[in-house]
């Protein structure tokens, strides 16, 4: 590890610095005359410092910022979910080689369009149901999901057509309610820097193994996200799924800003898979399918698609929801497009039956 | 209101539209041929329609804009807090032509430095103690602050040098505990959108009349920042200030990004109180007054200031915490600037004493 | 047309806006009772306003906002370069399904690694050459480029090679000469919103056919970007090629942020190619292919990628340019990637042969 | 100076990082084993590097990042324009402790209204006269200025009341004709990164005195800001005055983000004289004046305001130009102001006396 001190220390400040080093059982060495620069070595381990070594040092006063930290990885960097990274959700799988696509409403609004929705998704080519139950809503006016009610449709649904559930939870204190219907947490990107729940759900799934997709906040650096994920990592589990919904931009042509660098780079810098959700992110309808094709292009492990039973016949800019007709369009493009990218789109076990 | 409805609506989606108008008991009336653009009027009320009808009318697919809400004010553009929409908290007024600094470090570490802290920023002017008990950090490897430990002393503090403690909860489920110590609950800028603890807070603030300070999310647009403050104020109290701390920016010059054009819109659009974090907006010591400054020149009523005991002989661009000496300058420059700009710096009372 | 008019307009002010209506030949009607939204019809054109009427309009004090132009589109909106939408430059072709690759170095540094490699692009797929012998820098301390001497060079590397050259043209001053060596100008992010440029370069490929290939801005709207293509559609040309390179971000994992969005905006809102920079977008090798994939799954008529004579021994996080081997790999990735995406590969007329 | 070198280098490649260091007279020494740590020291000479030394290392391919170029400051760190730092032009004087105000229409419409205005602004405490003879504009179709008539018609402005002329400059081939009638030259936002045009108006300033006003670009970091003005002083004057006028945001509540933090930090990186243009920044006229005195609270050493001769019954949150009773109004804020943040704000002679 390289440390950057801080210009004329007092004694007493450099001493944190070298008690941690000590702690951390490394050896230090100054690299200049001006006694700024500070090389950490951790002698005794093979595999260098432990994940946590880096905020240690972070905390510091005395440490202006650390150079160089890649003997020092975070979870984020060196777990591995599955056998070849990838986490598996009833009959989805992420990663590894596998790509799946999850789709359905906003919001879970009524037992008969979600059923609806659900079977039509089904038979297009997801093998995961989205739809919130819980709805993080920018306005204590606006409609907040059914709650438990939802949850419990999104369990019928799910006994009706063989697809996982991926819904999101936004209180603490709903995890156990929301995992005991979850096949996959979603962590919403308003709740990204949320630690308590990112704890609370991280010990759930370190005891049940339900999977964690969480989204990237809207303004999130990439390592903010990675490090969301730690908090979900630090508690036990291997089981998180990254997911890229775009970030906030200046222009209003799309609704967030499609940031598929970030989705290329976390597929390198980490072993989790990485999905990405098109509607968010492009917030119309017409623009949803190239971005999705773009999505899997740039290496995402899957999809999240936001379906909803409207009559063709309704030509928007501002929805970004595809009809049933537009999403099986676009599972047939992405069902072209993966193998021309090293990739393999995941069925259901009872369709491909 | 105005709406723009989407084209082609079908029949039973226009009625979605007209159906809600009727249960807020509006008249309506196209203004175009094409039919999208529907204008409705709150008939029977004078005062117009409720808070909530704006967010009805945005949560129906077949309104693709609301072009025109004011006659739907929400809450946080109708709150007055005190009788010159003041919000006083301790000896600390915020608003009405009050002008009150709350200073402290950014997180309560040890007894003994929080005591020192406390006594220097009450000496040299500030009426209220910030300090975190419960830190919201990027990594879980970090130090996450001293939890109940740290209320207790907070609450020392207080005792000893009658400051006001404005101290931050995270956890909807911390309410209670922070409640009984906090004068002044903050939320923190990733807590923003956070609307589980945004609704417990309201509703501890409407019982007990604790005021809540909310931080603008890093990259929280005006409205959204509105509406935050909104989840709060739904809960029935009156009690909340906002607070400008910098969004994210391109450029590594500054931490963030202070948005003081957002400080001059929220007084003419709110009669909430707007205080400045210049700190967390500069990250670094020598740019805290001016912009500290440059707050009150916009219009704040009040100011959050990061004060470290460190000696004053470490010179550091990264850090953004003044020392004891440079807070007591702020403050007699803001104390020669108040009265230029029509605002008065209240001071601790037994200091005035 | 539909207009918002200010407030309480004086009959003066009102008189500016009925008049341009007139100049144009246009019907004016009232919807609203507060006479701010003004309707406009182009009675006696099947086809509309002109383009620029909308321009016209946001030009008086009167107008608030042009609320809907869609029967005035500006030439962007509407001009078709070829008859399928292409744009040809010597071997290359953009548009209509066809997808070329424009590769070279940043900069014309000297003779014998320009002509190296340009047949090494030209062995592995590219049909055009880029090269900057006019560089804009940051700072006036660094390069500037070779000027005339490496127009020369790059006029050698096309005679030698076969391949089009696609050159940037930084001063009015030197459209002459760097149009009697380019096939296609290019005008860089930093010009974007130079008029005086774009009008000399669209005045000479009005004249002689060179096609123009613009840059988006560093943080231009897409609105901005089109209508820098607008100053050079308005010198009677038809032939510009767009080209998304990336917007600034706050993120440092990537140099910018490719905006995909704007490339599936672009296609549908646009009849003119548009191609894909990621080399200047990801500003790191490892991410160039994935990234350059991505944008022809968004829709990309073309790529813009860079390469430098570099051993491949030499890894590096910061360097954006390809070494030869990965530029032929990348090439080999698109050709598989295009007809999955409905695209054909453009190659070098003598290599195909 | 302190470069980190990129790992791995051929031989040849580490060559032309010695032979520079070389060619500058610097000793080279390896900080670390790994040798991508290089230290240069400028031996023979006492204020260490030329100008150019950092941007000479930084074009390098071998060189990774300059981690440290404290030694090697460029002439934006270094030139101070007068004595005390400050630009005049006529009777305005910026820095040293002066503040003046620019005032006036954004473009030159017609010789009644200029004359009209520039009398209200010279009455009301303006020192300098702003309108563009050439406007820079988004859209071929809108209005360009009336150029060389618009020039004549300042020409006559400034005889008729004694104020400066600030105009834009856009094209290089318009230098001595703009530099024939202004008194301080304006680069606008759209051409900070306009190398010809920097260029071109340095020599003319170097050789006339002309002073130059450089607005930042929407989105140039604060560096990219600075080696714009470095363009300017290279040609071998020292009288450049910065321009703050608002970066882009993704809110729409003002038209673009102020940011008093590049100004606070510009009035400690660089001796030249740093303005605010708070009228861009907030795009509304009610937001202009408290923008105005946070502007002058964080540092800034004069305004520009865009003032337009409407009659004040017009009401309007979008247009941004004061009338001139709200630009007398300002001014007189900011005179009681200015003493509070050590600063005089001057006035025309012929006022004063």
């Amino acid at each position: 590890m390289l440390l950057r001190l801080r210009q004329g220390l007092a004694p007493h400040e450099l001493g944190t610095v070298l008690d941690e080093a000590e702690r951390q059982g490394a050896t230090t060495r100054f690299l200049d005359e001006g006694r700024t620069l500070l090389e950490l070595t951790a002698d005794g381990r093979a595999s260098g410092f432990r994940p946590g070594a880096r905020a240690a040092f972070e905390d510091l006063w005395a440490v202006a910022s650390v150079l160089d930290a890649s003997d020092a990885p975070e979870l984020f960097a060196t777990v591995v979910p599955g056998e070849a990274g990838e986490v598996a959700a009833k009959d989805a799988r992420f990663g590894g080689g596998d790509l799946s696509i999850v789709a359905g409403p906003c919001a879970v609004e009524d037992r008969a369009s979600l059923l609806e929705i659900a079977r039509q998704v089904a038979d297009a080519g997801a093998t995961l149901l989205r739809g919130g139950a819980y709805k993080p809503r920018t306005s204590p006016h606006a409609f907040q999901g059914l709650g438990r009610d939802g949850l419990a449709l999104l369990d019928e649904a799910r006994a009706v057509t063989g697809l996982g559930i991926v819904t999101e939870v936004l209180d603490p204190r709903d995890v156990e309610a929301v995992g005991a219907v979850a096949d996959v947490f979603q962590i919403g990107a308003r709740s990204m820097a949320n630690s308590a729940l990112l704890t609370e759900v991280g010990r759930y799934s370190a005891e049940h193994g339900t999977p964690v997709l969480v989204k990237r906040g809207i303004a999130a650096t990439v390592r903010e996200f990675c490090l969301a994920a730690e908090y979900v990592l630090n508690e036990g589990t291997s089981r998180v799924v990254l997911c890229e919904r775009g970030i906030r931009g200046f222009d209003r042509v799309t609704r967030n800003l499609l940031d598929l660098g970030a989705v290329a780079h976390l597929k390198r810098a980490t072993k989790l898979p990485v999905v990405v959700d098109p509607s968010h992110a492009a917030g119309r309808a017409d623009l949803v399918a190239p971005l999705a094709a773009a999505g899997v292009a740039a290496g995402a492990d899957g999809l999240l698609i936001e379906v909803h039973p409207r009559p063709e016949t309704t030509h928007s800019d501002g929805a970004q929801a595809l009809s049933p007709a537009a999403f099986a369009d676009l599972v047939r493009r992405i069902e072209t497009l993966a193998p021309a990218c090293d990739r393999r789109l995941v069925r259901l076990a009872r369709v491909e039956a």
